[in-house]
């Protein structure tokens, strides 16, 4: 285990009242002890204690190294975990439970009598999560770079007639060949009119002539993720999409050049949404700003009107605006940035110039 | 929604004696509406009543037909959806709950006083998905159609060097060229010792004469999934593997002919253990015989020592002996079955014949 992160989890646990909770989400799993476990439909539990008795809760069918540096508890199919996992809780306190723990564990642990209360506390951990230590830092720089190099190489894969699962189903072999782990969401590869379209997947459209190309893409290492878009026009762009992509950027610029800390994140969202609201696409730009990114892509926190939190350094979170017009024409400009000490530091360097492909 | 599917639920919610339940797993949801959502972070639920009077709690940034034949309750990022959830239950009544439901929403609907117990109810829903209605299993058998062809096209990517991650990566161009929507689990290409190490995900091990070559792949088409493994043997094969080839073939194909309506699944398995144990490869084959499939690769019920139930009609599953010598080799052979009347129909037809590529 990383025992500062851990450290770092108790003081919150601490600061909530909190004896003793439940880590299962395996991203935090792997935030804390560095092993990526998957666990499927078995238990798999980190039980924190404040007076320092962690115990790892884990299927035979998984392996970890022996000196992980938590004591384990191994269990095979046949054996009562939830009994196992009462064991581990004083009955007497209240239990910190892990937000995404599931029904079929959480109900029989309340059955048996394990703790006093039961109350939602992943954001013990999602707080430390949120600020990147040095080690994280350098991971998501390194996965934005090699993300930088793809756009580099998925650039060429845009030629008359290909279809957006065309273009799409490459970029697997070339993250790997540029030294990533793999994917850290599908490839969001979007033509023409599909761009304006929330949610769409990539489909057999061919490309057109005046088509914008927008990829939403990012890759994995060393377990941090990278997520960056960048629009693109084939062959020609009209004077209203040239206009639309200029406001883009310069809302996506305009609100990374603000960044630093003791800043809201509300305020970010609304320097962005500022400017494309008075060039008149407000109704044209409809999520917000941005999400917290790291181990996952979506992480706790995000960047939004909701969010009246302070910026922190180490955060890293994506400035993504956008303006979809629907059947015409969508346009997203995305960086990830890193919160310094002093303002941010941008981690993705793939020109933002309007590109016209050949 | 499905009124046959939703039908066959209300009555295994009467046999549970429950009067209503929570249906949040979209799999789930998608077998009884024809709507794949994934909600991530997001609330969605079905509340399903014996009164006929059922919900669709759903937020506003997916969509449905207005059609979809239950009432939808929509609600934004910033509505409580919790209360609106409460709102749908009788308080006096016990709760069926879906075993995937988390506790950060689990908790609150508890606190706000939902019902009068709360059940886990997922089998209400799980017992239906067993059994595969005809417009199902023509699914699975097209799910299973494309994946045969798959596998002819796989062969021709293993040659001199080639490595495991290289070998996988062309995998989702084929499948898409064959019709398939996609993956229904990431593929699993394992050389040499490679194949008999357990959750062994495609590395950059090349290639060499005299390795194993296991492939374990499957598609998705129209919402169901397919899966099949074989295991082929690069330029030349010692006698030993050859041995184990045909133990693991024969156990599998043994199992298969015993397939029919009444039969227990403890049954199926002990068979096609007995033959590997019987050659003195027990403690070789460490998993269970095989797992149910359909709208999830893994679906509720499986072929194992623990598992009493009996096989009925329209049951879909896997048939997956395999034998692992540490270090050494690694052979599994896998089809997915469907029980019909008085049997069952074996969905995949690529050859099991022990083959050598050039």
């Amino acid at each position: 285990m990383n025992q500062r992160r851990v450290e770092r989890v108790l003081e919150n646990m601490a600061g909530r009242g909190l004896p003793q909770m439940v880590v299962s989400d395996p991203a935090d799993i792997f935030f804390l002890t560095g092993r990526w476990i998957l666990p499927g439909e078995r238990m798999l539990a980190l039980c924190l204690n404040r007076n320092g008795n962690h115990k790892m809760l884990i299927n035979r069918l998984f392996t970890v190294p022996e000196d992980l540096g938590v004591d384990k508890l191994w269990f095979s199919d046949s054996d009562d975990c939830i009994a196992l996992l009462n064991g581990c809780i004083d009955h007497r306190s209240a239990l910190g439970v892990d937000k995404n723990f599931p029904a079929r564990f959480l109900l029989p642990l309340m059955d048996s009598g394990a703790a006093s209360k039961y109350v939602l506390a992943s954001d013990c951990v999602g707080r430390v999560r949120a600020c990147k230590d040095s080690e994280e830092r350098e991971r998501m720089r390194e996965a934005s770079r090699i993300n930088d190099r793809a756009m580099a190489e998925f650039v060429p894969l845009i030629r008359p007639g290909v279809t957006e699962i065309q273009a799409a189903e490459s970029m697997e072999r070339i993250y790997h060949s540029l030294g990533a782990d793999g994917y850290s969401f599908d490839p969001l590869v979007a033509f023409g009119k599909n761009a304006a379209a929330g949610h769409h997947a990539p489909d057999h459209t061919p490309l057109r002539e005046g088509d914008c190309v927008l990829f939403d893409v990012g890759c994995r290492k060393n377990g941090y993720c990278s997520d960056m878009t960048r629009t693109f026009f084939f062959r020609s762009v009209s004077e209203r999409a040239k206009k639309i992509y200029e406001i883009v950027r310069k809302a996506n610029e305009a609100a990374e050049a603000m960044i630093r800390p003791g800043v809201e994140f509300c305020e970010i969202d609304r320097t962005a949404r500022g400017i494309i609201e008075d060039a008149g696409f407000g109704k044209e730009f409809t999520h917000r700003l941005g999400h917290s990114i790291g181990i996952e892509v979506h992480e706790a926190g995000d960047v939004s009107a909701a969010n009246r939190e302070e910026v922190r350094p180490g955060m890293t979170f994506s400035i993504e605006p956008g303006i979809y017009v629907e059947g015409e024409v969508g346009v997203r400009v995305e960086d990830l940035v890193l919160v310094t000490e002093t303002g941010c530091e941008v981690l993705n360097h793939y020109t933002k110039e309007l590109t016209i492909l050949p």
